[in-house]
């Protein structure tokens, strides 16, 4: 049995534990916070777990195995260096870290140390994403040509990440499972209506060198709750709708062939528009998918689906968007 | 009455004709299309009005007093000039001309002529719109945030002009009529699946001194039909869902309001979620208040809803876009 | 060409005019209505169209082949009988009459002068029915256990049917043409809120000897529009929504299956719920089809898909419908 | 504190232990269910309550002063009678008996030994029918007319209850709670598609004198699921969709007139369409309330909402739709 720590009992931390204790290859053995109230609450729910204020009663616990993450972002180098340095594995909450230098330098730590590092980027284990996967990797879409998503929602506002930080990273780590091609650079534009800065709405457009774009909107200052991603290939499009209780994934044979001119002056273009389908999804917990991954890659040295490189494929866009907002909206290339 | 002729009866001109003819202060004398059949469709429908396969048997016959153009807006310009030149009144299809010199002159002309020259921006007329203008008027709304639209279906792709140019008129016209704040500056991205270059995918945000920032999102290639806007105000947030029957504006009594701390540190924001209301909006067609406000301009010298300034700010705008697309999104101030 | 003369042109009249007059096997002589300012609407859409306030001269006139009846119901019976006399083909809206014997001497009269008599069942004519049919006939649906379908709205009181009257045809007729056991038995109840005794809303169940079972809710007076049929195989299961504007028919691979328990104690039910489908299907106005059907009935003596069986079962279910409201519920055998 | 026991741990069982602990007035002692596995999932959950498998152990527990009961339907009389008779208070899950006069037998019992004795209809705690009950009672709604519900999905066929004991307790509460007019009969109808003979399909319309007409479709063989609930006054009409997130109650100024002609010949209604409403709803937990709502009726004596009128108010009527699905849907007087 693994054991397991964790940092941070917020708002995502339950989540953890509860899906940590439901997996019989781990045994949460301590849970820290800051405060004394939530460990009150990890005390009723969890008897047997120990609880702690202080972070390094975990990362120092020499029976410990691995650390889960669910602390702000600015903290996540700390601890996870800390923790790989103590020989445990790390499981770290998205975004992975504050900057791209601090999750090289955690992959290059448990590269060296051989300890797994992964990053709970938990949609990729939803059956929506598996099956938009599925679809691609078949050839079922064709060629994509865009993928736009909406997150929008009344949202609480973060204060030490903007909004693209905070949403993004589900939609961004999306994107990188599901498309081979490495974006070329992107463009950020936004908006904070709070006195430190941070934007709490933001658009986001990543371009590809083979015509491919993607569309990121987010916002916490949205009256309704829209969660929709559209993806077009072109063989077929999907739309997947996060609030749909079952239907989540709709597949429609809708596409458009531009067709070339000898003229080269009409424009020829074939529309069509089918039948839809809308694949049964399995309605297991993402996360509970997610732990048994990080047990396997701790196990078994499997490489995680969530695992570093998307983690800081998503950091990477991340500091880029950073870089576009600050210049109004410039294209920056992706390193 | 007033005798009016209609340039082009392709895919919008049906439906002037019907709204001209159902106006008894319009008498239609002819209507113009280079293509027989549609004139053989003219013929069957309204065996009483004359056709013609030449817009200057239009233009140049001494008895009509006004002309309709809903030809493609390359040809605007010139059908326009001609028309006013002839001492006739302009109807304008959206978008208004090809670039904004353009627009500037056909206003001297009318001005000088005082000749009414005004732009179809149904939605302007529509019950939705001229509810929200009023909700924002009154300050019921507050201070507004942002204004977020997605415009997107399988749309029929246009030879001549982009899709931000083709469906993006639409949230501009509105956006001007609804703010009277001038726009400051805008970046655009996007991207062409066709080989003459014209976006057929494109993302513009609007940028406001005051910090109100508007996006649009237009594409002609999505598989489902989306036309979603969202104003947030610092009172109150309303959604427009187009595609709604009946229900098609929700006012949300919903809000953040962020506080002053001393320390500075610490973000304050007090979140308000509460009642929803739905007002009756009356389900007359937009377009025969479009051809009502004409017919005023045109007997009364009253200013129509959508003027020419509304004309000249969408082609301003649009000419704006341009320049940001081929400079990859860069930042473009708003002339 | 057909020459035809409609009698009425109120609510549904416009419709029939409309297609009849797109399609080119007819010639729209008259059209007679009660109400002259009707007439003027008449005149001034279709100006080579004669009218007139008597039926009798669309009737007597011996130019005229067929007579489409779109008058109130309690008319029914006098106009067609008396165009059958005179030798003319028929189009009765639905239903058909006031009652079944008047249906059955219309009937007789028809196939004695080998006269065309059909029943403007719309819904019949619709793609969305259409391809339900296929599916049941194809057996791709299975043995069909049950249908149910609401249909109400904040709709006209009718002076003088009550709400099954009004709007269940559209239903019974969707049953009698998809299943084709006979319907054994019905239960009907309902309640007036007007002083006329006619019911507004009223609920009917339809009894088949094999189990399956069919339920219909009507209102007129329901603030929001629901028009959903929900049919269930032991194979698939259809949802049609008619307000769905193209995504009308959704197949679910959902079903139940009850199996034989020796100890005949225990329950056993195998569920399963699998992907959904949604069939394309197109726009063509139904109505169109169904005036092309009244062509070729009369043309090539072809049975129509809304003959007048299809007329006459629907009668018969209203009338044993009327019988188990006045008798509180009571089963009432359809004869 | 209230010492509790409870009795099932199956379907809902979960459910009431999680509210009870989450309710300081209750210590849960112990929890009897026939299936040790699922005692072990307490055990896990809750390791320092106690576990039996036999629900005498708790009823003759003489340190227990409540037993909640979510065992099957037709032992909840046996059980709540033995635990009224060791002096204990007793919350049962709905419906509450299998008969009618076992109810009054309970209630009789609880009332001598002044014992709580209550039944958890747990959307009378909902906020969505506390505030249709509040707007009921504040005449905001007018005379009610009608009540409509549909309650259908694929649900778990029950082997002892048919499909309206399973669902229309639910509704058939809230109609109870919010209506005061006693019902007068009612007309039920349904199929079983299985070889237990229990519906799993049906229709009940229950009538009253004053013309209120409440009708209620319940399924367990519906592809998709459905639960919504109309009410139409002669003010307003609500729409209840609970599955709705947030937006459960629609209001709608909709609504209809009968006027009184002299002639009484015409039919004159006017009708009425205008804003709609969506108030706020909390998210409270309806279970929370419930728990509570048992705790005062123990210690405080207060009657509970949910309190064994409503319960035996819905026995009665299941009781006569038993006896009218017998009758072939006739009409049975409601005693």
């Amino acid at each position: 049995m693994i054991k397991i720590g964790i940092l941070g009992y917020g708002y995502w931390g339950p989540n953890l534990v509860r899906n940590f204790y439901g997996n019989k290859k781990f045994q949460i053995v301590k849970i820290a916070d800051s405060r004394q109230e939530r460990l009150d609450t990890v005390k009723r729910n969890y008897p047997q777990v120990e609880t702690t204020l202080y972070p390094d009663d975990i990362i120092n616990d020499s029976l410990i195995d691995a650390v889960a993450i669910a602390t702000p972002v600015f903290t996540h180098f700390k601890f996870a260096k800390a923790s790989l340095v103590q020989g445990k594995h790390v499981l770290l909450e998205k975004p992975m870290t504050s900057a791209s230098h601090e999750a090289e330098e955690l992959i290059e730590l448990a590269e060296k140390r051989k300890l797994s590092l992964m990053v709970d980027h938990t949609f990729l284990y939803t059956a929506a994403v598996q099956k938009m996967k599925q679809l691609i990797d078949d050839d079922m879409i064709g060629k994509v040509k865009y993928l736009d998503s909406t997150r929008i929602n009344l949202g609480l506002f973060q204060p030490d990440i903007n909004v693209l930080w905070d949403l993004a990273p589900h939609d961004i780590s999306i994107l990188t499972h599901l498309i081979s091609e490495k974006p070329y650079s992107l463009n950020a534009t936004g908006v904070s209506h709070t006195n430190n800065g941070m934007e709490n709405i933001a658009f986001l457009t990543i371009n590809f060198e083979s015509g491919l774009i993607a569309h990121f909107n987010c916002s916490w200052a949205s009256p309704v709750k829209i969660r929709l991603m559209l993806i077009g290939g072109d063989k077929k499009m999907v739309v997947f709708n996060d609030l749909e209780p079952t239907e989540k994934i709709k597949i429609y044979d809708t596409g458009y062939t531009v067709k070339t001119d000898e003229e080269k002056r009409r424009l020829l273009v074939d529309y069509r528009t089918g039948d839809i389908f809308i694949p049964k999804t399995p309605s297991t917990e993402a996360l509970a998918l997610m732990a048994e991954d990080f047990a396997q890659s701790i196990l078994n040295n499997k490489q995680p689906v969530s695992d570093f490189n998307s983690g800081l494929s998503v950091i990477k866009i991340l500091e880029a968007s950073n870089e576009s907002i600050k210049n109004k909206g410039k294209e920056v290339i992706i390193k």
